[in-house]
């Protein structure tokens, strides 16, 4: 059960529009999750809009189900707007939480222990005589537990004879141990016969390491989000527990071949979610298989499994050698082999790129972020490249008065083919203006560029001691609809280096289509 | 154990300067890590740079540790470069990792069983004879169980039989699961009786559940990295291990007092090592301690152990709600103590600094590691500051032609006192010429600014999905012969960002000049 859309929107930085939340459910569908937490009706105008919406959505795997609490206390539940709204969102699957821990009982709901009891029977069996699967959540199931063991059992107890279809033990704080949770888990399945559903948060950095352990002890449904979204440190991840179930572990959690659409799933959601996606999440990160000491890159360039605990293409993910400082020369073999650039490395050519390589280097070029910069530069040697467009000149003009803001204007001419394109635009700071007015530029040759943007910028300071007249370097990350790619630039002058990494970026771009399309076309 | 500056430095996007591992060295040392491995002096002239440097470093906790592999096959120790570079390197304690997987022995050295483990021998009782403490890591240990157990173990007898002090058990492939883990730690007891270490690595999300795990299961050495960097998914995250074992399981790790320092620590270090920090990162996240959920905050407010596995001041961070920026008052009460300002904090006055500083602190200014910023903010804010110079305006303009270098020169306007002064200079880059234009401008009225100059330049994009429209944080280090101190400015604008701080680090310069003389005077 994924609960990106409900808790995982509760993480800081996410904020989902209703069409995200739409396309994510589509996307959840396809990766063939069980089911799908949408949202919280009774709280906001947002997610009761989504539910109407979702109806229409044609889903092969995924159940939907709407989030709510038990009733209030002291009101029926006919009377509670809550509830009602959760019926009223039209799901076959509801989800409902209730208090586990005595002290939540009188600090946060002030009221009895009895009183809380029956806001969990009214509301679960209401539900079932709604026609309603029930999912119920036992909040901060394992804090209460360790304060009050008899009155924790008998929360879920009262959910469970009340006709709920599951019981989700949660670790609502994140602070378990997997000792502790296997042996409550114990305790648990002694004294109730439903099946079991866990969890947790990852505050102790152990949500998969608890996750996994419920499953091993019995649990039958994992909730978790797609990248470990959610309140603080986030809930577990899924697209850690399901390769570890799957793989690892040898339980199905998903429908063949849906573990091999988990790092495009991933990048997916991060997109919608506007989040830099983790680089060194396991499984599905950019840096996941991503190998840069020159022993490991040897070793696995004759076997993989000497420095790979798994096959990346099971999850989706790549194999990726990075050129950098502490690899050697079969970094550099593995890359043209994989960019099926035809390298001999005992020819002049081969030997005149590895020492230009080495020297950009030296100059402070870090080839390990920026792939697509070090494909240009080995096409180029190899003569299989293109210039798809030509600098003449630019001018950037920035002035500042008194206490005002900066002004920042770029003038560009090109030259794209035969004709001359000239264009001025401003924006934010010098490498926004000329960006701005290189696209400006560009479009009217290929609209294309309007599709693509930049998706991060980062400058390093190489040599610090200079301070101000250091070499910079800046690596740009460039993203269309289908992919991201890395670019890289160094200069004494920061613009100097902005405009070769951003000058990589948009020509990457255009020679990904059109070699593509001459492909097609052979 | 520390092995960020090591280990943590084959993470993807990592690379620090000798200047850098010296800093973080002195920062392990403050937290009161007991071992530091700082690199391997055979692999590259900038750690043995590095081992020369830390010897005079004053360290009251941390011993340093040198890496390198067991002798190469089929040479004597004393032939073997590596490991007489190590020797070298003057350090008292020495990590050696060999190989423990057949398939490593055949596919990766090309050489036997047998030679391996006289490699393992040889290498280990050469360091013991030279008088230093060895570190023995049998790498790919558990794979290498899996596959071989009897020689796996005989790999590490071999180890300990030649004196190893420690024998660490490493899953480099990082794919183990902690059930795993301890049924073959079990077996590595019986037949060994030398302390154990853990080294484990996150490809499967759960490095730090083993290294629970392993310590539960009596290791008394923990390997790691500050922030889990490292190879591929990194290594066992240090600020997730420490708090889980000195708060939830009752060990001691660091000295008193050290757990409260991890937060500051973590960030410093991301800090240093230009990698924006993982927020929600458990224990030492921005996010950690924040509450968003409308539910969460209200109870938190009425008891933060509703939502909170932790009182989050153990490690040094702070709760955080997010709908209202609770957090900050104390620091600052804090730092104007420290800085000898006598604030009245419930002062109308006082009020609209601090209203202000959380304004500031929301767009993204940092006075954390910007301290002359801060102290020249509270100065203004309570009327004992003094301008030295005003800007009019300034201008700068940057020019390329086809593939030459770029022309980048600035004109500035300032009044200092009733002259006005206008001038010129060229730069490196838009920074360069506008620092080299205003000191140019301001030498004759305070020719003290020649024996003053930029020490660090730091440029952070801070929202990095707006690409080169985001906000930018720069930060700027200005040094004279006796102190330095540094300054912060933020905008969407890199060189507005970059002109407050500069500004800022000249009118501290004079600031600290000509108070001192007005007290010499006084």
């Amino acid at each position: 059960m994924d609960t990106t859309l409900r808790d995982g929107a509760q993480g800081e930085g996410i904020s989902l529009s209703v069409e995200d939340k739409l396309r994510i459910t589509a996307k959840l569908d396809a990766l063939g999750v069980a089911y799908v937490e949408g949202g919280w009706p009774g709280s906001n105008p947002k997610d009761v809009e989504y539910f109407e919406r979702v109806q229409k959505l044609p889903l092969k795997h995924a159940k939907v189900t709407a989030f709510s609490s038990t009733r209030r206390p002291g009101v029926t539940v006919e009377e509670d707007a809550n509830i009602q709204t959760l019926v009223h969102a039209g799901t076959k699957v509801a989800t409902i939480f209730g208090k586990t821990w005595d002290l939540h009982v009188f600090q946060a709901l002030e009221t009895t222990l009895e009183e809380n009891l029956a806001m969990i029977r009214d509301t679960v069996s209401y539900l079932k005589k709604q026609g309603l699967e029930v999912i119920y959540d036992a909040e901060h199931f394992f804090d209460g537990y360790k304060s009050n063991p008899p009155y924790a059992l008998e929360t879920v107890r009262a959910a469970a004879s009340a006709g709920a279809d599951w019981v989700t033990l949660c670790d609502t704080n994140g602070g378990l141990l997997p000792d502790e949770l296997s042996e409550i888990l114990g305790k648990v399945k002694e004294s109730l016969d439903v099946p079991l559903g866990i969890h947790v948060h990852n505050d102790g950095d152990l949500a998969v390491a608890n996750t996994l352990t419920a499953v091993k002890n019995g649990a039958v449904m994992v909730q978790g989000t797609i990248n470990g979204f959610g309140e603080r440190c986030g809930n577990a991840n899924l697209c850690s527990v399901i390769p570890n179930l799957e793989y690892k572990m040898g339980f199905t959690c998903l429908p063949p071949g849906g573990l091999a659409l988990l790092t495009e799933v991933s990048h997916y959601i991060s997109e919608l979610a506007n989040v830099t996606h983790f680089s060194q999440q396991p499984f599905v990160g950019m840096s996941a298989f991503a190998h840069k000491g020159g022993i490991h890159v040897s070793a696995v360039s004759k076997n993989p499994v000497t420095y790979e605990h798994m096959d990346p293409a099971l999850v989706g993910n790549k194999r990726r050698v990075l050129v950098s400082e502490l690899a050697g020369l079969s970094n550099l073999k593995y890359k043209a082999k994989e960019l099926n650039i035809d390298i001999q490395f005992e020819s002049p050519e081969s030997r005149k790129i590895i020492r230009q390589i080495k020297e950009l280097e030296h100059m402070g070029f870090q080839y390990e972020g920026a792939e697509a910069s070090l494909e240009l530069l080995l096409k180029k040697a190899f003569g299989q490249h293109q210039d798809y467009f030509k600098l003449e000149s630019f001018k950037i003009l920035m002035e500042k008065r008194e206490d005002d803001g900066i002004l920042s204007e770029a003038m560009i001419k090109l030259k794209v083919g035969k004709e001359t394109v000239h264009t001025a635009a401003e924006g934010n700071g010098p490498v926004n203006a000329l960006d701005n007015a290189l696209r400006k530029a560009l479009e009217q040759f290929y609209p294309e560029i309007k599709a693509i943007h930049l998706s991060d910028y980062k400058v390093r300071v190489l040599d610090e001691k200079d301070a101000t007249a250091a070499t910079v370097r800046v690596l740009i990350e460039t993203t269309d609809q289908e992919a991201t790619w890395s670019t890289v630039g160094v200069s004494e002058n920061i613009i100097e280096a902005s405009w070769q990494a951003l000058s990589d970026g948009i020509t990457y771009a255009l020679y990904k289509k059109y070699s593509k399309e001459k492909k097609a076309q052979s």
